[in-house]
C-alpha cells in the first residue's frame, strides 16, 4: 500500500477544539477533540493538544506519514503564526500558538481564522474547485470572510485581510453597537445574532402576531427563527428578508473591491437557503455596477457543515503543497 | 553604449492619447500626442498611434530595444485587453484594442484602467516601491481604484478589479445620481465633481458669504475651490473637510476587505494636500476596526502628475518583465 500523506486539521473553538487527520482527497482517517476551556494557559494547551493528536495517530491503521498541521482559531494571525486577544478563547494576549506547536512538531505549522480556512477549504474540497479568483463569507455567531485572489488566499499586510464582519452599513458611526466597539458594523445585522436582532426590532415595530413573541433574547437563537420562518411565521421570514437583503447590498460594494467569479455563503444562516439566498441575491443584482451584473454567483458552501473546521484547517496544507 | 530597453507608456484620454519612451528607471526619452477625437473608428485610430510612435522612436538617438506596449484607457480590460463601452471615447462597444495594436506591434502589448496604471506606476516607480500590499485611489472627474495584493495587481475575474468609485455611501440605493445609473456612488461625493457638488450643497444650506457664490454650477471646478480653501472661504474649507471626511469613512472599510499597507491618493484632489488627508485620515482612523488602527498610512502619490499616467501605462511591462 502506499505511503499516504495526510495533514491535521485543528479547529480551535471557544467550546471544542476539534482535528482530524486528512488526506489529500478530503477523507477523514481519524478525528477527537478535547475542552478547549479547560486550558487557562496556551502552553499546557498546546502541549495536551499534541499529546492527544499523537494518540490519535497511532490509531490509524494505514501506512502514513503527517505533512503538516493547519490551524483555525479565532484571530488567528496567517502571517506571524499568532492568536491575537482573541475574546472566545481563555488566553490573553498576543499567543505566538505556530511557535509553540512547533516546540513539538517539526512539519509546517499554519494558523489563520476560520473565515481563511473555509475560503482555502472550499478551493481544495468544495465549490471552488478550479476557480481562481471567489470570496467566502462565513455566517456564525458573527460573520467573517476569506478572500482568494488569482488562486491565492489574501493574508494582507499585517495577516488580517478579510474581516467583512466590521464593514460599516451605515454612513459614520450610528446603527447597531459591535462587540468590536464599532456601531453599525455589517455582522450586527448579518450573523445568527444580527437575525435575532433584527427579528426583535419587528417584534417591537410591528403589531402582527407571531409564535416567537414567547421567547426571551436570551432563549431565541436563528434556528428557532429559521423553523418559524418554514411555518410561514411573517415576522420571522421578514427578519430573514432584511438579512439578506442587507447582506446582498453590502456583497455588491464588495465586488467591487476584487471582481470575483462566486462568493461562497457558509454557516448555519446558509443553511436557510432560498429564505437568505433570494434576498440576498436581488439586492446583490439590484445594487451592482452594470460590469458586473449577472456575472458574480452566489452560492452555498460545499464543504460538509459537520467537518467543514477541520476539512478547512487541513487544507491549508495540502493548498501550501501545490503552489 | 549598452542596448537600451523601453517600454511604450500610452494613455489614452477622452480629449488627447499621450504615449512616451521609458527605462526601466522611469526615464522619458521620447514623448508626444495625437487626439483622440479626431478619430471616429478604433482600426483607424490605432493606425495613426502606432505611425506617430514609430516616427517618435526615430528620434530617440541611444541604441534601444521596445520591450512591450502597456496602453491605460477608460475601462480597459486587462484580462481581454478590451475597451469596454467607454463613456469618454469616441468609439462604442467592445473593442478589442490588444488585438488592433498586435496588427502592428509583435512585442507584449497590455490594457488596463488608468487607476490600474497608477497602481503599478506607484510599485514600480512610485511610493509603493518594496510594498507588497497597497491600494491607489485616483481622484479626477471620478474616482478609480487599483489594488495590489502580495505584490501582484488584482485583475478580478473578468478584468474589472478595483471600482470603489461605484460602492455605495448609504444603505440602499439613496443619494446623489451618478453617471453610472445607480444612486450614493462612492465618486458622486469624492471626486473633483463630488467636491463641486458638496460645495454646491452646502451654498444652498448655508447662508455663509462666500467667493464661490458668483460662480455657476458650469464655471466652478475643483482648482477654485481649492484656491478659495487656501484663501479661508469657510464653505470651501468645508466642502473639502466633507469629502475627506466621507473618504477616509470608506477607506476603513475598504482596509477590511485586503488589509493594505498603505493607500495612495493620486490626482488633483490629493494635491490639496492637508485639506484632503487631514480629514481623511482621522474618519479613517475613527472607523477601523481596532487591529488595524495606526498600522495603515494614507499618503500622496510619488509618481510626477505631468507624467504619471504615461509612467504609469509604461510599468505595466516592466511589472511584467520582474514577475
Amino acid at each position: 500500500m502506499a505511503h499516504k500523506q495526510l495533514a491535521v486539521g485543528i479547529d480551535i473553538g471557544g467550546t471544542n477544539t476539534v482535528f482530524g487527520f486528512v488526506d489529500r482527497e478530503g477523507k477523514i482517517h481519524a478525528e477527537d477533540k478535547l475542552k478547549t476551556g479547560h486550558f487557562t494557559e496556551a502552553g499546557t494547551f498546546v502541549k495536551a493538544l499534541y499529546e492527544k493528536i499523537t494518540t490519535t495517530h497511532q490509531k490509524i491503521d494505514i501506512d502514513n506519514e503527517i505533512s503538516g498541521f493547519g490551524i483555525c482559531a479565532p484571530m488567528g494571525n496567517i502571517n506571524k503564526g499568532t492568536i491575537e486577544n482573541p475574546a472566545n478563547l481563555p488566553w490573553k494576549g498576543i499567543i505566538p500558538f505556530a511557535d509553540l506547536f512547533r516546540q513539538y512538531a517539526s512539519q509546517t505549522v499554519i494558523v489563520t481564522n476560520d473565515a481563511n480556512a473555509a475560503a482555502v477549504g472550499e478551493m481544495v474540497f468544495g465549490g471552488a474547485k478550479g476557480m481562481k479568483n471567489f470570496i467566502v463569507i462565513t455566517l456564525g455567531t458573527g460573520l467573517g470572510s476569506g478572500f482568494v485572489v488569482d488562486g491565492m488566499l489574501v493574508y494582507g499586510h499585517d495577516g488580517f485581510a478579510g474581516e467583512l464582519g466590521h464593514i460599516s452599513v451605515r454612513p459614520k458611526q450610528s446603527g447597531r453597537e459591535c462587540g468590536c466597539g464599532k456601531k453599525g458594523c455589517l455582522e450586527t445585522y448579518v450573523s445568527a445574532t444580527g437575525l435575532k436582532r433584527t427579528l426583535f426590532k419587528l417584534l417591537a415595530d410591528s403589531i402582527k402576531p407571531s409564535e416567537l413573541r414567547k421567547y426571551s433574547f436570551d432563549q431565541l437563537d436563528s434556528e428557532l427563527i429559521h423553523e418559524a420562518a418554514k411555518r410561514g411565521d411573517q415576522l420571522a421570514l421578514k427578519a430573514f428578508e432584511h438579512t439578506g437583503q442587507m447582506l446582498g447590498f453590502k456583497l455588491a460594494d464588495v465586488v467591487a473591491h476584487t471582481n470575483p467569479e462566486a462568493i461562497f455563503l457558509f454557516g448555519g444562516l446558509a443553511q436557510a437557503k432560498d429564505l437568505i439566498f433570494k434576498p440576498a441575491k436581488e439586492a446583490m443584482e439590484g445594487n451592482l455596477l452594470h460590469i458586473y451584473r449577472g456575472k458574480v454567483k452566489l452560492l452555498p458552501s460545499e464543504l460538509s457543515a459537520r467537518n467543514a473546521a477541520v476539512l478547512g484547517a487541513s487544507s491549508l496544507i495540502w493548498s501550501l503543497k501545490e503552489s
